[in-house]
């Protein structure tokens, strides 16, 4: 049950990148933020039979938002690291995917869920398989996300396979409340023909969803698009998407790690959603996508972890810290990609990337999304800006308490939605048994 | 107290970076370990009136050490990020450090310790001012330290600040049981002249001490130094301090970014060690180390944080995430630095490089300095292997337990030596008050 008044106060409350209130307070009806200010003077109209909740030295912050994962790869965290990205795949993570039940990606997701809360993370954007057990882990848990069942257009039943993601939005998309939306996924330019990506695209403007897809991740990409179609991709791969029809602002493309010019200039014309996944490229060694120079040409960008067996968490406070120190670093740039440039990426940017406009910011209107990062750790003292904190201190670990919809998610670091040491317990077996089975 | 023998078990004792047991156990008596094994075995024949402690689904691994910061630096954490180097030191850092009094040194470096005890660091290496007040911390906390008083080699007052250092070395190297080791710390071959850096050399040889130095940082400093001085760089700045007669295996050299051939032949030549600080070379746009080439070509290399006023925390942990993803990302090579080459960087290494040969790894013999990391957590489920939790997965934030020399420093997720809302609160006002004067 929604409680009819929430009334939230701390140290500092962040409404979005660019203000913030010191000892504020945010009241909640009916799961939107109806006021945000100064807690004392708040303080002094709340409505009658309000639940009151005092933080303390805390910040409270919008919700942030994993744009690019593969949640249920919970389940292969940590289970192949530090190789070649031809081993990882064929000796690795492909013969274990072959062996993935909808049991497997029911309790993956779960996984993900409770793990993407308990760091402040709530909403996501997931392209995997059999995805009615995503949408019934993120229902219960509580979370938001944009979800695509992941589409290979090259292979025999490359049709059935689109039936099945036309199929799960018509079923999915605006379920739980509005919380789950859905999206075509499909998987990337070099294994998906250009006919079959247009239909998908087409599929997709019929419904009216998004279209989540990888692109520009490798430096071989290009080569492996002419190999595979025999197209000529030496504009770039989002020249070439843009060329066969693909591009439009339904597009929340991962990675953009190689681009040429012409790149920049049509996801920018189209409005294209590019998700930088800054850990997970480093990881795979796919390179360091120019995060300053698509904020400084105006693309829309947001941000993501990828998928556990990459990353290897969903925390978004360590991908923030990450993406705020390495332009710097690469670019021998100190003002590169600032704290609070980053904190948006993360929240308002993300958010609208997965097609939650009312999220992302503390303001009034908007939908109850808010995440408690307490601050009574050495490491976050002293104080002298949240947003350096937020960006620069916290590892994650430091969120007390998340809010989804005006719902109570995360309370007392621990998740009242779901049992969450059932949740890694059974998890943790069924990745166990996978793993035997390879 | 030392309790005459005390027996650890966890879910993995990591031994070292090249061995771990599981359901593992961990014997120590009189602050060192005299047994390591399988738990079962070791529990047959445990000495009488033994303490045990059985941490269940934990690692328990060799304490890390942090081989460069500047630890009372916390007292600017978040003071001034994301800007120009210049503007940074001369707005910012510089007029608050002229404001700097032994009595804030002393509780920015107790909030340090308690921050690096926290995130499972036993030991580290400093540079700074009034050392006295540094030691303090270090001894109360219980902590080890390498400390030397930070010099300036072209000031009026260079060679007191010398008899400082020296003075220094006297009272405390080798004070606190062992614990506390002595440096003498020229600040940096742009801030000091040739003559000096010679005479601090032949002082430390005559102590018998390490030297602390920051070299080759960034890109300007060959031109500073040629200008500064009238000096010729152009074989590199380790070559140069090579020519003056400064290296030897008493240096330990913080940065090491930008690296000639002839420099990586000396570094090795002359077995100095070098610190490698990644987020801080990264957030102050200094550049990226080249790390695989290091340990490729032999030379001894630690691993720091640097000061919590460019990090902006003092947490191991995401500094070895940092080290393992970056140089696959910028090297695109996906085998370079891996997790279990990183964590040997923050233990055995980082130990060596600070002179506590005795530690960084769990062995017979070797000193009980150990912490044990909780994997109650969602973001380490499954477990796959040890080292890919500690490199890629846990925060620092999971450190439940730490001992040094066989006593504990934090038990239950707190410090147990001293009070640490009463240093976080007292470091922080400190802060507080400092930068008001500004």
């Amino acid at each position: 049950m929604l409680a009819m008044a929430v009334f939230l106060q701390a140290r500092y409350v962040v409404c979005d990148a660019s203000r913030f209130v010191e000892e504020g307070g945010v009241l909640i009806e009916d799961g939107q933020v109806v006021a945000v200010g100064r807690a004392e003077e708040l303080l002094r109209r709340l409505p009658q039979g309000c639940e009151r909740y005092n933080f303390g030295k805390a910040i409270i912050a919008p919700a942030l938002a994993n744009a690019h994962t593969h949640a249920a790869m919970t389940l292969l965290r940590g289970y192949a690291d530090d190789m070649e990205l031809h081993t990882w795949l064929t000796k690795y993570i492909w013969p274990v995917e072959a062996l993935l039940t909808g049991e497997h990606i029911y309790w993956g997701s779960l996984l993900a869920c409770v793990e993407m809360a308990r760091t402040g993370t709530a909403a996501f954007c997931d392209m995997y398989f059999f995805m009615d057990e995503v949408a019934r882990a993120v229902k219960e848990v509580g979370l938001r996300a944009l979800l695509s069942r992941g589409l290979i257009g090259t292979a025999d039943k490359e049709y059935d396979a689109l039936r099945e993601g036309v199929d799960f939005c018509a079923k999915w998309h605006g379920g739980a409340g509005g919380r789950i939306r859905c999206a075509l996924g499909p998987h990337a330019p070099y294994t998906c023909s250009p006919d079959y990506l247009a239909k998908v695209a087409e599929e997709a403007d019929k419904l009216g969803v998004q279209l989540v897809i990888h692109v520009a991740e490798t430096v071989k990409e290009p080569q492996l698009i002419k190999k595979q179609f025999g197209k000529d991709v030496d504009e770039g791969v989002f020249a070439y998407l843009d060329h066969i029809g693909f591009l439009s602002e339904r597009v929340v493309a991962a990675h953009g790690v190689w681009l040429t010019r012409k790149d920049l200039d049509v996801l920018k014309e189209r409005r294209c959603w590019l998700v930088h996944c800054p850990i997970s490229n480093l990881k795979l060694a796919s390179g360091v996508a120019p995060l300053p120079r698509l904020l400084k040409e105006g693309v829309r960008v947001a941000l993501g972890t990828d998928g556990p067996a990459s990353n290897n968490t969903l925390n978004m406070f360590l991908e923030m810290r990450v993406a705020a120190v390495l332009h710097k670093g690469v670019n021998l740039d100190p003002v590169a990609a600032t704290a609070e440039q980053v904190f948006d990426l993360a929240t308002r940017q993300s958010m609208r990337a997965l097609g939650f406009e009312n999220s992302g910011v503390i303001a009034e209107g908007a939908s109850a999304d808010i995440m408690v990062v307490d601050l009574q750790v050495p490491w976050t003292r002293p104080i002298f800006s949240p947003y350096s904190h937020l960006v620069y201190a916290t590892t994650g670990a430091e969120v007390r308490a998340l809010m989804v919809a005006g719902e109570w998610v995360v309370q007392d670091f621990r998740i009242v939605t779901v049992e969450e040491a059932d949740v890694m317990k059974r998890a943790e077996r069924m990745a166990y048994e996978l793993v035997a089975k390879v």
